[in-house]
């Protein structure tokens, strides 16, 4: 059912420092970056040879990421998986018993679909599939 | 310099029944379990499609991993990205200005080289390199 560990999201307080680090540091390349107003997010796609970081910090203190940052300060945030199907993937989720956040696949900010599952069904990690 | 996202390390609080949610719930496969007394550590290793977990649990409430559990919980503990050459990586980084908490590889739990940087080089992140 999973293709694969499709990015990890991490909270960072500085964009910009944090984008610069994960290049000069760890070599890895910027691909997107993209802000989105209604969910409080300002997000950085990072290739790491096949895989990516989601480098990603709040446009207001309230959004989810804000109270993340507030309250654990920076760090790993989430991982996502990919998968073929989503739709056939979140109802074997349901089915098994995981609680849903997004109970229908909606659109990410890299244009996949995408569902988070709730953090408190799978040992406290925020998960999120992506339709690849 | 990065080959990709190597696995995630999640720490858990019952390693039989995370390894058992994991399997029905997101269908990864077990493919390693290791117990470390040295330091402190059992550990499961499944396969999700390309990529791996790691689930993690303390044998000892002392142990990096008992102490990281007793302050934060159980959640996601550590992102380990893949290297062709781990003592290149190791010198770039250090070069770059990251703290490292392994100074020279060492072997790991599945039989990889790996090296941890410190998470306060890299924004609250505890980050492995794996020679792959």
């Amino acid at each position: 059912m999973l293709t694969g560990v499709h990015h990890v999201g991490i909270a960072v307080a500085d964009l910009d420092a944090s984008i610069e680090l994960y290049r000069t540091a760890l070599g890895a390349e910027l691909v997107h970056r993209a802000r989105n107003e209604k969910d409080g997010i300002e997000a950085a796609f990072l290739r790491t040879g096949d895989g990516e970081v989601e480098l990603m910090t709040a446009t207001r203190q309230d959004s989810p990421v804000g109270k993340f940052l507030a309250k654990r300060g920076p760090g790993l945030h989430h991982v996502a998986y990919g998968v073929t199907d989503i739709a056939q993937a979140l109802a074997h989720a349901r089915d098994a018993g995981l609680e849903l956040i997004d109970s229908e696949p909606r659109m990410g900010m890299h244009g996949s679909l995408i569902a988070f599952v709730h953090p408190k069904s799978l040992g406290g990690v925020l998960t999120e599939l992506v339709e690849t």
